[in-house]
């Protein structure tokens, strides 16, 4: 690998986010990407004759790590791994600390030892800021208070405060990016995301499970904007920066639902009692990544629309 | 018991600030104090005749904790356990972690299953705000940025976000006080606390050291006013607030080291190099203390003799 091109490593590289970074780093010849993650996940055909590396490991197991790092001058780590949703994550408090947290310091002790410049953590724009003091801002600024309601949220604010640490006293350049909600190709989970989940049901011609009256907002990013705004910012060297990422709009699961519907035809709806983890309305303030980068948005419906095809397509 | 009384369950009791809550609630008679320590903390002779329970324990043991609850009907658990140190914290963050954070976890989680309904937790005011993205404010108001430059700070953030997930969950009532530089009586640390770790160096003929030049300011607060405050804060029953607990003025080491030299005569100083995890200014906000309560404030120059006179029949 020629010294002018920047080696990235993609720790969790080989899932929904994960492949989406490959696909748009992996059209520029100045990055060389390495990727590392579970043993189970195949990489994709297409990918295989290009110039990508990839290590099969376990993010508990620090010699698995310091492996990679041993083997390859790497410039920028960008952290994707985690083992909670925040559906899920207050049901294991200790482990989420364990693992999640614990690891990642871990980790960033690898990365001032092997003296690598720069982590890009992905952090979350939907739990980190929680419940506000008084009433919902329209949009949640980077800067505004934190009062996460799931551990997943408390885990990655706890993780931004380290690498705040480790910058101040080790000099690793961080970005952290709080995403919004992405959806789009390569999404991969059954029970997170509602815009896959959904059309996944309705093409299995199951119900949609929804909680609540349908009235909670979300900030919906196509997937495939997020990734070339991520790539913008790595290649524009943003560092020791908050950035949402998201759309800025917010819509509710019922609109949300409407836009599926004028796609997919009519589908049946699995209506359950609300869930407490999930906070009312959640739509981030993009000022700050418009100020860094020229920053385009797919409308949403075009967007729902390709997720739409691409998984018709992998499930022929 | 009687059934109209409070139990108090003082986790730590036996430390500094331990000590002075129980000399402050053993004068009133609509407490029972229960104390929790570890086994080679004695309680002292003159509150051996008081109505104080004494558990000796290790905060790793969730059996140790819990035998308190199934044993005591207990109202509000004080939580005083640390085991780190600003200054010492980063050196194994690993460990700041699995043991302050995760075990407060489990702890709340005994909080939670014996429907304990308050914790107070001693958070700390003089590392949570760490360093302000732009210029230092005068004071720092409960409500400021937290930037930590040391993983005792952090873990302290981290355990408040999760009381505020414990009550949204749970209903367990907090009262989180973030304290300035507390100094008085029953201080026994030897290497944290400028004031009273200069006194027994003086006292013992030996210099007081200092790092850098000595124009870090900080915001001290005389133990008895600190306790008593809390004390009037429970009394109220003041609930699901983060409240900062200073003095409200900043003294530079070189002016504290003046005032205690107009009373002890002069002294050797070790100068030492400045140490990077000192945050240059923090002076607390505590128009929120003075809103909840009649707060009053012993004179630094008073407070600082009281606690010379205490060293010096302690040493006796």
């Amino acid at each position: 690998m020629p010294n002018n091109k920047k080696n990235i490593l993609l720790l969790g590289g080989l899932g929904f986010i994960g492949k989406n970074l490959i696909e748009e780093f992996s059209l520029d010849d100045n990055y060389n990407i390495i990727i590392f993650d579970h043993k189970d996940k195949p990489l994709d055909d297409k990918w295989l004759n290009k110039n990508i590396k990839l290590y099969y490991g376990d993010f508990i197991l620090t010699s698995d790590l310091e492996k990679i790092f041993k083997e390859n001058k790497i410039d920028i780590v960008f952290h994707l791994i985690s083992t909670t949703i925040p559906s899920s994550s207050n049901n294991n408090i200790i482990a989420d600390i364990n693992y999640n947290l614990g690891r990642t310091i871990k980790l960033l002790d690898l990365i001032r030892d092997y003296a690598i410049k720069k982590i890009v953590f992905f952090s979350s724009g939907g739990t980190i800021y929680g419940l506000p003091d008084r009433s919902f801002p329209d949009r949640f600024p980077e800067d505004y208070q934190n009062n996460p309601i799931c551990s997943h949220g408390i885990v990655k604010l706890t993780i931004e405060k380290y690498l705040y640490l480790y910058k101040y006293f080790y000099g690793i350049d961080y970005l952290i990016l709080r995403l919004a909600n992405p959806f789009g190709e390569y999404h991969s989970s059954g029970v997170q995301g509602l815009i896959n989940v959904a059309l996944e049901k309705i093409i299995e011609n199951k119900p949609v499970t929804i909680w609540g009256d349908g009235e909670i907002i979300r900030d919906y990013i196509y997937i495939k904007d997020c990734a070339h705004a991520i790539k913008n910012l790595v290649d524009k060297n943003i560092s020791n920066n908050i950035i949402n990422i998201g759309s800025g709009f917010g819509y509710s699961v019922n609109e949300i639902l409407s836009m599926i519907k004028k796609i997919t035809g009519d589908f049946k709806i699995n209506r359950l009692e609300s869930r407490k983890f999930d906070v009312p309305k959640i739509v981030l303030d993009i000022s700050k990544i418009k100020s860094k980068i020229d920053f385009k948005l797919t409308d949403i419906n075009v967007g729902i629309k390709k997720t739409y095809n691409w998984i018709l397509k992998k499930s022929l």
